[in-house]
């Protein structure tokens, strides 16, 4: 097993501030992009926040990442906006992005705003989560670096491109659904590649399209499957999701969209012939009481959340979970206890402290 | 195999009209039934089309379904609105409703429709296409009788919720989704039933939660699996967006949702305890020059379709399907050739003729 070194959510949060400072953001920008990160940490997905840290930074390096944007929008209608994201963060970006969403559903009933020209946002939950706090329904997507073969092919043409919707409800808390398209998402290899464990069939292919329980396949021309793994068992579906979320996230906006989206790793060369800027997110807002009084949508909220978990579970298993459960308790248990950190993570993130130079004694 | 007889579209359509009229309907919603009912055998969804003609009408005979509804808003903003589709017919229902979202689309930019009180609506790929004729993405989707287990779960909760996706291009033909949210649906068992043959591991499971390949399983309380099968293939992912489905179709807009869908077959009572009126879906039209100019996304879009057909197919593999592909290319032969109908279905539609008192000779 991994050693790991546990850290308050306040002292990697302050951390990665620090960071965004040194990187040149305005502070306001780079708290907003310290809270977006490290709430992956909080909720245990723990491939999205700093652990991706020092790759933010490389991007920077490698000039992929303005680090004072000027985000705007560029076209609109009552209850649409495509926003330009100036090559800013994705952390700082998709907030704002998420905020127009929300100023357009108070006045329209729903708000949709498509973004070009942004990066990497994190984990997508977290920003489908502001709505609720607006009694709204948050939806968030962004297309990713190509890593996925359609049903069928060998090639790589999609990212893991995850969704997010968050429902809120009035004693119940949120449905929070957040999930790449793809059977397993890449920090999942990841984290068996760490163990030297194979994967389980179904999750990725090799270079000729054959599955495999290579958890490094990717790095031999491999690819990772769509939700449904194969087509017997709809990976067609997974495939129509994939492409949903990346025509919404960047022909809406005007992004890079399928094999030509950036990669995440500033070593990977960007596309010669881009057909777009950057990559795309796409987000929504619906006010529940665009529908019916919002007090009627919470009960019944409520009423649906509490008939699924007293679902009657299979054999073996506890409870039926509903979508957010893991997520929220996760939160709970880290903002008391501390957050968990790998050895491998801990020692990159001294690696940056010194190369940002910053004060040693933060971390 | 099963002996089948040719039909042309326009008597099938014929039929199911005259079907309608002797129910009471409205010549127009007459039509405008027709026109749904035999798009799904057009487009090769036979399990959607007149195969289940006598099961909308022995709803009527239960008094389920008013072949004379008020279909009227009941609340709304500039981009949403909830209808009651006053127990009509689905397929008169959605697309009432889909011709609001896409009126709403064209003044606030998007239009969103919440339906309550309604009937099974066919395919939903047919009310997402309504909205690609006027430069707008159409999303559909509804709930259905509950007969997909949850992750971890035994009972039957949600239904196989289909979502559609329809984006209109410029050269190249729409690309268009229609899925349901579980691994296979319904229909796909149905044949297997007929056929008596066993399903693949992964499509269904027993009643206490172990995978089976008895395509009879659900009459012995087995349940169908959300899309991804099982947990370590993303069950849960399927089950998130079942769930997504049945919120935005039923919480939104005050319809039954869960275990309480009423069942599509006339012969299962109705819930006595119902949480809302009939069954429920939700329409989505978002107009694309609401994001950018129309011709731009347009251009993008053919460059996103022509790219993706260009993939690299796997080892024994002609081609890289672009949703929608098989439907269209069914559509095109089926209004040339004529559509196949199994000898099964051609017996309860002589015998639907018969019971209603029409003309022998239409079929």
């Amino acid at each position: 097993m991994h050693t790991t070194a546990i850290f308050s959510f306040d002292s990697l949060k302050n951390l990665a501030f620090q960071v965004f400072i040194k990187m040149g953001c305005p502070s306001a920008q780079a708290t907003l992009a310290a809270e977006a990160l490290v709430a992956a940490d909080l909720r245990g997905i723990d491939s999205h926040g700093v652990a991706r840290l020092s790759g933010y930074v490389r991007l920077w390096e490698a000039e992929r990442i303005n680090p004072t944007p000027n985000i705007r929008i560029v076209h609109e209608t009552p209850s649409t906006a495509t926003v330009d994201g100036d090559a800013g963060l994705g952390l700082v970006v998709a907030p704002k992005a998420m905020e127009i969403a929300i100023a357009k559903a108070k006045i329209a009933g729903t708000g949709w705003v498509a973004v070009r020209n942004s990066n990497h946002f994190g984990i997508a939950g977290y920003h489908a989560l502001m709505a609720v706090k607006n009694d709204m329904i948050g939806i968030a997507m962004t297309n990713a670096s190509p890593l996925v073969a359609p049903t069928f092919a060998v090639e790589r043409m999609l990212g893991t491109n995850p969704i997010a919707v968050a429902i809120p409800a009035q004693e119940q808390p949120p449905f929070v659904a957040d999930f790449a398209t793809t059977t397993a998402a890449n920090g999942k290899l990841e984290i068996l590649q760490r163990k030297n464990e194979d994967a389980p069939l179904g999750w990725i292919q090799d270079k000729k399209g054959e599955s495999s329980i290579n958890a490094n396949e990717l790095k031999q021309g491999g690819a990772l499957l769509p939700l449904g793994s194969d087509r017997e068992h709809g990976s067609h579906k997974g495939y129509c999701l994939g492409s949903i979320v990346d025509i919404f996230s960047a022909v809406f906006s005007g992004a890079n969209y399928g094999p030509w989206v950036p990669p995440f790793v500033s070593f990977l060369p960007l596309s010669p012939d881009p057909v777009g800027l950057g990559l795309g997110h796409f987000f929504g807002a619906m006010r529940i009481d665009a529908f019916r009084p919002a007090d009627e949508f919470k009960i019944n909220m409520d009423k649906w959340i509490s008939r699924f978990r007293e679902t009657k579970p299979a054999e073996g298993y506890d409870k039926v979970l509903i979508p957010g459960d893991i997520e929220r308790e996760m939160e709970a248990e880290r903002l008391e206890n501390g957050i968990p950190v790998i050895e491998a993570v801990v020692t990159d993130l001294r690696n940056l402290i010194k190369k940002m130079g910053l004060d040693p004694t933060i971390l």
